[in-house]
């Protein structure tokens, strides 16, 4: 490893403390190392508040003179909600600026490297960018394709079932797989379900601890695929605490139930054009986009899970499997149709690990091209 | 690790050399060793050639007076088809005999041990006996319950779907998996199928080399489980090297389609007694054990598999999970009904493993107490 490369890895270590925190803004860390000593660091934590940048250099004060600044993303060189870094970088005298991956937000894609070249500072573009790259998943996919990264997650038995003949799906999986989605519930700022789970299972979907209940603090904002407007003003989700998003097609959108049910707490009926009957999930996944989320977790039902993955808008699948078998039950995935085995969309890079008695799979989704 | 255990744990490797060959005997593995010196060894290769101790002391001749025998499983002491093994123990001057389990066929368990003790030998028991039990655990069962240790084997997606919505299986997994398959078609000495699998599949249910094709030399007896006797007279797997057994109703099984059926190859029609309209499969079991087989692969399909789970005669279950996704297909298992996840069945003890690109889990199925 080399120098550059061990400094940009404990900048991509102090970044992703704003893990969960920084949407619709990435993950940034900032390191400014001089004479072979970190005298500053920094990480972005929360939109509207200073880029990892600002934060080291001002840890470092006039250390940063000569010294040498590494960042995870490129600096930002545009007026958003704090003023440029590219201003901020040149007002301390830094002397060499080295970047793990360039911004893909149109109003810095490479102007903030050019900006300070243009100024005499000596720039390195690529150092660790597969890594940082990875981190800011989420963010990229969501400023290349205007839709938020969608992980489906989905607890279910080794026979393929996530809840027993009798509909109850109380409980798959153990305690530390059930842990582990509260976790992911508060690191990925948006949860999707279909109006059949709302129907069925009547869940808060809130961040608990398991221990010691719903958190008053930090919730996703919840999203509800519901084309009919069939969520009841009752549901459970819409007096959680956090926010709640119905999604539903225009014409639902501005009927009398639509606002009966944006009476019910901090709930927003958005509109969505409809294609064949039902919503049109790439818009759908739009409209979560425009509320500032990076990632959206879909943890089901099985027919909003299906019709995502037949739109191929599922990027990432995060499996649960209980060792355990029902001889019946209800499938993950149902409604759309496959006919063959060629039709079934690849996991890569499936990694797995154990989470109490649970097995956990997760890989990217690899949808067959041309198709 | 003792000594005793590092002798013992040499013998349990030479037992290993007769896997899939022993039915219905156990694998055995002997040692003879004088001053630290193995001087003698051998393996229980296939029932109606002589035991493990007989080839080892053998080997050994002259120098294993005073010596000390390991053998994996007590030592014989019953006419089957080779002499008492406790005879030949005793004519060759052995000092003491080390043996990891006792046995647990009713005309030894015990007495082996017994014998040689009060001949005056030195007689040490349980030395590595998990492991020794681990090793026979199919012979162990086949003695204990009279019904073979039933693998169910499946290969699904990681949706949980084990065919395609158009019925086609070829191919879930890949080569490697499959390439397991048949190993251990080899290794395990009978195969089993519901008739609905072989009116889908028509399958041969041969050991093949995947390169050179089907086996001549060895193969699995093959089973079919066929209450209503649906088996056509062209199926495929009649027809294969190796013999088939069809299981069928008492009154199917003097039916003129028996007599059809039966002319076709290396089959016999075996008649079952049947419970509620279908055949009782412990009684099914049973008819499989008395044909010599200490386990039984059972390869599907969904409504064998549900039954068999139903009636708590899976022992171990072993699933290839390719990490791909069908939004629709057929289950793993259907037909018999779980009401609750509370009537979920158990896997312990699972191990996972990558073949390729495809996860393989395998696990003890543990039926809940008292149900």
């Amino acid at each position: 490893m080399t120098e550059d490369e061990r400094y940009m890895r404990m900048a991509l270590e102090v970044a992703r403390l704003g893990e969960g925190q920084t949407s619709p803004n990435p993950m940034v860390g900032a390191l400014v190392v001089r004479d072979g000593h970190v005298v500053g660091q920094g990480a972005h934590l929360m939109a509207g508040t200073p880029h990892a940048e600002v934060h080291a250099l001002r840890m470092a004060g006039d250390a940063a003179l000569g010294a040498t600044l590494y960042v995870t993303l490129e600096p930002c060189n545009h007026h958003g909600r704090t003023p440029p870094c590219t201003d901020a970088i040149l007002a301390t005298g830094v002397r060499r600026v080295v970047v793990a991956t360039l911004d893909v937000d149109p109003r810095t894609a490479g102007l903030g490297v050019k900006r300070l070249q243009e100024a005499g500072i000596d720039v390195t573009v690529g150092v660790l960018e597969e890594e940082a790259r990875e981190l800011n998943r989420h963010f990229f996919h969501r400023v290349t394709t205007g839709r938020p990264y969608v992980i489906y997650k989905v607890a279910m038995t080794l026979s393929g079932h996530v809840a027993a003949s009798n509909g109850h799906s109380q409980y798959v999986t153990g305690v530390e797989a059930r842990e582990d989605v509260h976790r992911l519930r508060q690191v990925i700022p948006a949860i999707g379900v279909g109006v059949g789970t709302v129907l069925a299972d009547n869940p808060e979907l809130t961040a608990r601890h398991l221990d010691t209940g719903v958190r008053r603090d930090r919730q996703p904002l919840r999203v509800v695929f519901d084309t009919r407007l069939r969520t009841p003003p009752t549901a459970r989700l819409l007096a959680a605490p956090g926010r709640t998003l119905v999604l539903t097609s225009e014409r639902m959108a501005s009927s009398p139930a639509a606002s009966r049910l944006a009476a019910q707490g901090d709930v927003r009926i958005v509109p969505v054009p409809e294609r064949g009957g039902h919503l049109d999930l790439g818009a759908a996944l739009a409209a979560i986009a425009a509320e500032g989320a990076n990632a959206l977790l879909l943890e089901g039902g099985p027919t909003i899970a299906a019709a995502l993955l037949q739109d191929r808008l599922i990027d990432e699948v995060r499996v649960y499997v209980a060792p355990k078998l029902l001889a019946s039950g209800l499938p993950a995935l149902s409604g759309a149709l496959t006919q063959s085995m060629a039709e079934a969309v690849s996991l890569h890079g499936v990694r797995t690990e154990w989470l109490g008695g649970d097995l956990v799979l997760t890989g990217r989704v690899q949808y067959r091209e041309g198709v």
